[in-house]
């Protein structure tokens, strides 16, 4: 069983931010310290802390000294560092360029699958494989949630559909007719979900929305010559 | 004369979101379309769309309808889709150990340049380039507080030191001691400046926060054989 997506997963308060933003450094903090360096109440500082120990931003470590009641000592988590984080955008739309600008066909298609692959392995990790599809689905649409990914997934006929509303990196995919995007979604969701999906509908193409359904015959599915889409290596 | 930064820089609100969210195609939107779409009054569609205005997350176009007051059409900007966007946290990790993971040194170090050029090409277009070194560093601080990253202007000596408190994305620098993406805020800031910069201080190296000071000789100032720092083409 996989733990759920957290339901914390509201925007932060900007003063737990702050909070955050004071531990950064990465290393055990204690109470006095955090009160010390805020101007805060010791109070304050500990509803915070319990606040972010509930979105797992945070963890702790228990002081062993003496009798009485335990103390600890707080420390960011790798997804609090995230939330602190500079905005990435500029940086990944300027990653993004360069991949896309790499001369060489075929080394162009294999780092583009395999930064697919890295991301879509995070996603599968969070999947019970062994759950039916269209449960699989649903949950990867809660997790893309919280990557603000707007999706939906509708049962049509058979077999399910993922309905993503709007392009997830619009600044990254719009201004050109170029699929790469497309296709580098077609490759995580088919390495999250462990089936290959296709992309069958798009709104470059001018439908509604991007619908990925699952490759009805994953080798004729796609366009001839092109070897990048729904392949799961 | 550059504009400043906006002064209106806090967070979004999650109702301004919600319109912004419906505009994400990049159509045209009248008043009336967007209150049906989020079913409420056109007053409130109204106060959204002033301080998205006000933003520069959507911009309008007149509407040339006969007599009477002018109407107008609404259209999300580049900016308005970027703020939009997933989170690109994880794309940008993704693309970055895959450009890092790449064996030849001189295409590595080639396209990690690359991109570090292209980032710094968008700040020093927004920065006076006949403005003295400190004043441009002053803006450029501001322009990366906009970004969520944290730095300060220091008059240390007779050269300003731009002083970065925390790094910008620490899942992508920390666990390790490679210094790639320090090299790479290297370039960034140096081609941003119009002047080469140079990591004076490092976390990673156990210093207190990293500091970036004008490169005092270019040629020597860096570890030899690197060849990839503070240099500007």
């Amino acid at each position: 069983m996989k733990p759920e997506p957290s339901p914390e997963s509201g925007p932060i308060r900007s003063v737990d931010r702050e909070l955050l933003l004071a531990m950064r450094s990465g290393e055990l903090f204690g109470i006095g310290e955090l009160t010390e360096e805020l101007s805060v109440t010791a109070t304050a500082v500990r509803q915070r802390i319990e606040r972010l120990l509930a979105r797992g931003l945070i963890d702790r470590e228990k002081v062993v000294a003496g009798r009485g009641r335990p103390t600890y000592r707080y420390r960011i988590t790798e997804q609090g560092k995230r939330i602190t984080a500079a905005d990435s955008t500029e940086l990944a739309e300027a990653m993004w360029q360069e991949l896309l600008s790499i001369e060489d066909p075929e080394l162009r298609n294999r780092m583009l699958r395999s930064v697919a692959t890295r991301l879509g392995r995070e996603y599968a990790a969070q999947l019970d494989e062994n759950a039916p599809l269209e449960e699989r689905m649903r949950v990867l649409s809660r997790l893309l949630k919280s990557r603000r990914v707007v999706s939906d997934v509708i049962s049509a006929g058979e077999l399910p559909v993922l309905d993503i509303n709007a392009c997830p990196y619009p600044t990254l995919a719009d201004g050109s007719q170029d699929h790469s995007m497309c296709r580098l979604e077609e490759q995580v969701l088919s390495e999250a979900l462990g089936k290959p999906v296709q992309l069958s509908q798009c709104r470059l193409d001018g439908d509604s929305c991007c619908q990925f359904s699952p490759a009805v015959n994953s080798s004729t599915a796609n366009s001839p010559g092109d070897g990048t889409t729904a392949e799961v290596d």
